[in-house]
């Protein structure tokens, strides 16, 4: 777990701009990536389908992160490996995979972890968040889908897709227990309804690293307009 | 169009019997298969991932029929392809396919029929439905989408994920519109939030050939105990 941002830059450098709404067009994938490169964000975080546009706008001026088997994960470990494989071809420096989340409900946790070991494999060294939906799970549960997310070779988990109805977004709570579980074996990612400075900064101090949002800018300004403290 | 049904039997056989739940377990995917094989449905949807277990309870006592692309369809043509191929090798005889969303809302119409193509290329002589998202777009955007589904072989045209907060589900606006752009070249599939026996009836009426629903043993013995009015 990583110190308080003390600047808006700081705050920025720890939040993957995102905007994964499937019917985005390439003209405000433009804009996401113009506004990740303004505020200097830590990813600007795509659909596979946005890669190669949100590679074409940044170049090397911002990393771009690829969702792969999003958002439901319910899609077979070939399919998503291969999905990985394309993306880190076209650029991405980032995979936020979603877990196998039947594997997940029904305990089979061989399952889970194989299928995450599949992504891992095909992204190589670039940065993997496996996003479990904490919202489906009891804490223990929880605990165990970031272990097993930590041993097939994730650098991140991650709290939520944003998509799940029944899910919903990321919570203190939830951070507390993931950040617990894995205690520095990795790193977490709160993502999924974090829309004001106060939000992020709840998800920081409860022991995330990385947010994942939208209102990025006004995230940011909201910071800088308070000193930054 | 096709007739009205007629009977319980007629009506189960014009539904495809689903559970896209992403967190659903195997055993729920059996019951799912168990229950559609007795009410005799036109298929039992499940999501990729699931389509093995799915194979192994129906053998050939029911067709299955694969999500692709979904729910978000924003995964690149290659990706796509790759899953229905998958999917289609491991037994399944139907494909559900989302759209481009984003080129529909760009109205770049080339893309959206590149995309589709590439999942027809992959599924060969299998039933190819392609999910529009119906409640994003107005009635002409709509209209446009269906034709090029139909120019890209599409075999039927689909209302609703279901998993889209934006866009709802089914609605019998919808499915006219639909009907009346495919004029016969396809058929129409109604989807996401039908769950009684007067909204797949409705959703008939106005024209849809097929009906996508969890709750299929409630919408036939409902319609059974209207004496198949």
């Amino acid at each position: 777990m990583a110190l308080p941002p003390t600047t808006a830059a700081e705050l920025a450098a720890r939040c993957d701009h995102t905007l994964l709404a499937p019917e985005a067009t390439e003209e405000r994938i433009a804009a996401l990536v113009a506004e990740g490169i303004d505020l200097a964000v830590a990813s600007v975080c795509v659909t596979a389908r946005m890669v190669p546009v949100a590679i074409a706008y940044a170049g090397s001026r911002v990393p771009v992160c690829s969702v792969v088997g999003f958002p439901s994960g319910a899609h077979v470990s070939d399919v998503k490996a291969a999905e990985t494989a394309e993306a880190v071809d076209g650029g991405a420096a980032e995979i936020d995979v979603v877990a196998d989340l039947g594997a997940v409900a029904a305990g089979e946790w061989d399952a889970v972890t194989r299928d995450i070991e599949a992504v891992r494999a095909a992204c190589g060294g670039r940065v993997l968040k496996v996003i479990v939906e904490a919202g489906l799970w009891d804490p223990e549960r929880l605990a165990t889908v970031c272990l097993a997310a930590v041993d097939a070779g994730a650098d991140f988990v991650k709290t939520s897709t944003g998509f799940h109805a029944g899910a919903g977004g990321a919570t203190v709570d939830a951070v507390r227990t993931m950040a617990a579980a894995v205690h520095g074996r990795a790193l977490v990612k709160a993502s999924g309804g974090i829309r004001t400075t106060d939000d992020a900064l709840a998800m920081l101090a409860a022991g995330a690293d990385r947010i994942g949002c939208s209102a990025t800018r006004a995230i940011v300004d909201g910071f800088a307009a308070t000193g930054g403290r």
